[in-house]
């Protein structure tokens, strides 16, 4: 019998530290081949010698993001791990010459009236909203009316903090475990989470020894967070999101609050997790106090753990995760395999 | 006419982090005379070779902690910063000599049935609980029925996380802006807040890269600002708390987080905290996003900021301060100075 | 044609750092079957208990330390990450069941006389001492008369700073650049060098905002430089060595300054290290200013680069690696794949 | 007896991590008054909205730096925290204004033909430089020919890692007990060493977990140590030195090899560093791995300490200080008290 051929897929925006960690993913993945690299930064410089990759890979030679579109066809999926507006431009060339497209920006995640509030533009091509996939995984629900990802020809790869506040909430407004008109997330992440910004308040003297709120109750992945959730309960779901920057390079930790339900045990929310993420191979339900940055960063999982606090009828509940990773590039392939129908990734992955 | 003699105090604990933060700040002040410092760590050894401290408090011999209690007689106030334990023993003695007290500890913040639940022991001296008066200076309203911090025999400085929370929330309850039945604090501190303690999980390679939730929902400050914030709000106010681990040496950020009630304006909110402040000289009322770590460490002051979602119906709170200054001995101090009618200190103050 | 079956190994000291670097990295490689790992710490615990480890080799369960030797009959080869005394105790055993072993710790990399003043125990076995090769492949002659690697019944793994040290100064001893009579070398590592120590100078709140030198001219790893640099320069050299302790989890610096022979141009230093690792796939020699821990750690590499000060006449040399990987486990696989004939392992690896 | 009236003084450049260091070491001193503060930066700004400074200090207002001249008349010392071409440019016209300088850059460290090579533009006023006095006062004979600072008109204050480097080593070579011909210096400092620069070497996310060298056996601190040094041993010192980015916000330590000349023993080495500092205040001489950069930072000490191995004839001598303290702003205003006959500062400092 002959083993199948690889799928060619491409990379643009490959310099970004999203980009770079998905082609370190894919380069030792044999089921694909990595058949183009896009991007600015690194034009014209081999994978080698940006990257230091060894292999074939190590000898692709990137491509300016001009050339992205047309060097992608032949490619069955592109993975843009470009700014919003940039893959909202791209999006639908890449489609039209019939690539299916992984997108990691928030171009696909909203309702077309959001993007002018959220992300400074009107949307080029809101057609494509309603069909693109929001590519979390292991939470039922999440894709809403959308083709799944399997069929999907666009996905919307979820944002860091989404995933891990979705993650965290979706079991309790699903078993409608708590008033969902008032939940109340704090995030917490590494510096990474910023991209290469080259800002004063991204300088070691200004992030070391310190942790810095910032878009209090405004940011733009609460929408986000709203939006999911609110499919997953069938139900408004209202999200006060206050984003920390941390003295950490990788990783980030959700810390979410609500007012539980009259009559809601301890045991209730335990069954909730459990049975939420039974299946889910790379959601760890943990006690509260293990789901630490440390417990995520460098894999490819989320950690999640809830506490009920009966007397005060309140419930707290955690999710950690590798901003780079579940955050952004180890959730993109997921979906990449899932849309291809190749095995889940990572079934030996370790953590320290 | 005679300048007034510097008025005698005594340090108990003075090898703890924020014993020798104490001695620090009490050295170089002309109005006091720092006349005997005890810690069992550092018995026998002078402040010059434990400290590096000069001048004529450096002479200074340190006694063993058993001798705290007689050799304090003829200091006109002894400052405990010692375990809760220990402090609820060694306060009686001290007063019953004549000696007020500032005590660090939890031991006569809380009432007496809470001692068991949230500190393992039984109060051996309640009836000390009434008196003690909770020494937050810029909280109208927090020592409740105790007498006021100038006539106070036994004042109970206030805990690092608490200090932050009640300065956060406090003006939010007085005005009746918030639905008090429901708040959730989220606190995020240094290592230094946990003290000298030699434990795994205060490692370097623990720590750092790492952000770990600890007692979630199940914290000894919480039951202190459920208490203050009572007796500020004169209604019953609920507090759900988790604090958090950062790789920090010092400070501490708390974001509070509570449903607004019904008409609530933004500008409600910011007169509210405007209020609440206006005379307090070390309380700076800031944009929520100038709230960081770095903004009041090794500094004396709380930075406190507030933003209301109006749309969501939501208020976030944020404040910080240094756990080892305002969360202990730069507070002890502020006490100290309005016990005895001194000037309050730290009035040329700079922060970076 | 049948492909082979894989080789068995046994892995003692699993819990410590590199034991579970090493087994991490042994899991995924088809080459090799984790047969048994030992360790008091997580005796009777499954891999995918302990380290949440998936696949097969999580099924492994991990035997008390005392099962070591009699529990690795039938393996190809042992692993060693015990403390020196344990291995000078397990390699005798081992090898007489016929096990060849890869010792991790210092207990075969100096001479008799050595072991007294820098390991504190008198050697058990010093007729092992000259069979034992010591294993860092990219260094031609550092195993002087002792067997090949892949020969070896027992290859001493190098230790962290020795490793960098030798592959900075080798090639300047070999070419006769240098006076070998007086090498300096600055270490500098991630607290990750020391191990799992509870000892209050590996606290966070110690060794953040800090730099500590430690055994200054006295680390038991200079004699290790000196006896392996001699035979690469067939010479005396002599080595001043002060480490000391960054506020870093992984990887490590060496700065090495030497005198440079009369008449020795920057041209001859820049060939010197060409030469000597031009066929050194996993050295890589870089321009001295990007010689840095981040260049090397989570890799396999070693990063060297050296710039003479001709008109001083003197050189400065830099090395950086990760003081796990090939600091220990992966220099350790390395001499694995040497053994056993296998082809070396890492050639796809990148670095961020 | 009337008291003195305060010594009036300006600060140059006093947004820069060492002017702002000056000004909030300055304000609390009742000997001086700052009468005036230039930074285009601040300009306009008072000194409580820019620093959060409180009292009179803090009503100053910051006039633009092209005010510096004029503006500081009537002052008797002007404090230079400004770039060495702006200080080499404002020197002689505050000299003329009869104002005296204390200059912080290395306009005034070097000889005329050093400063297109290491500083990059040809000296305007040439004559100044043998006028000018180092300023390190600890160290006998810096100042070589110089008038002593209590005289100088103009005074150089030492470069951060010359100050530790000279400390160092200056006993040593004092007492010929090194080849003072190759002389290593291995400098290791935070990141606030380098001013406030937005550059992206200075990123977080490139300094944590990281450690780099750079101008490796090229700094232009290394000039003035040979200068400084050669003066002290009365013969030509040559140094070579490498400095290091480390992940810490501030201190520097120094580690310094050179070989022993024959017959130097290890209590010669300790009597040069006793003999040296026995009337230094704010030196402390340590064992070598006391010297640490948290034993000196936030501190205006420097630490220093030193071991003899008499085996291989070397030593190795380390020395610590906090670079915007003794090795910039706190060394200033010990010079600023030396030339008004001030008594010297920090007599009640303490460390932690």
């Amino acid at each position: 019998m002959e083993p199948n051929p690889p799928i060619r897929v491409s990379v643009v925006g490959g310099s970004g530290y999203s980009g770079a960690e998905l082609i370190r993913l894919l380069a030792p993945m044999p089921r694909f081949e990595l058949a183009a690299v896009f991007s600015d930064r690194w034009a014209g410089r081999s994978l080698a010698d940006a990257m230091r990759l060894g292999g074939p890979t190590g000898r692709l030679v990137v491509g300016p993001q001009s050339d992205a579109a047309p060097g992608s066809v032949g490619c069955e999926v592109a993975l843009l791990a470009t700014p919003a507006e940039v893959s909202a431009d791209l999006a639908p060339k890449l489609l039209a010459s019939g690539v299916r497209v992984i997108d990691l920006s928030g171009a696909f995640r909203l309702a077309r009236a959001d993007y002018p509030r959220w992300y400074h533009f009107e949307h080029p091509c809101p057609e494509l909203l309603d069909e693109a996939c929001f590519g979390l995984l292991e939470v039922a629900g999440a894709a809403g009316s959308a083709p799944p990802v399997r069929e999907a020809r666009l996905v919307a790869n979820p944002g860091c903090y989404a995933t891990a506040a979705i993650v965290a909430i979706a079991p309790l407004v699903r078993a409608k475990l708590i008033d969902e008109s008032a939940v109340f997330v704090d995030g917490k992440s590494g510096v990474t989470g910023a991209g290469r910004k080259l800002e004063e308040r991204f300088l070691f003297a200004e992030v070391d020894e310190n942790v810095s709120p910032y878009r209090v109750a405004d940011h733009q992945h609460a929408p986000e967070m709203e939006r999911i959730l609110s499919r997953v309960a069938d139900a408004e779901v209202r999200v006060t999101f206050t984003p920390h920057l941390l003295p950490v390079r990788r990783g980030l930790l959700v810390t979410a609050y609500a007012s539980l339900r009259s009559g809601v045990t301890e045991a209730d929310v335990e069954r909730a997790f459990r049975d939420a993420y039974a299946g889910a191979a790379l959601v760890d339900v943990e006690r509260p106090d293990a789901v630490t940055i440390a417990s995520a960063a460098l894999t490819p999982r989320v950690v999640v753990g809830a506490t009920a606090d009966v007397d005060r009828r309140t419930v707290v509940a955690l999710a950690a995760l590798d901003n780079l990773l579940k955050g952004a590039a180890s959730q993109a392939v997921q979906n990449l395999c899932a849309m291809v129908g190749a095995p889940p990734p990572f079934l030996e992955e370790a953590r320290s």
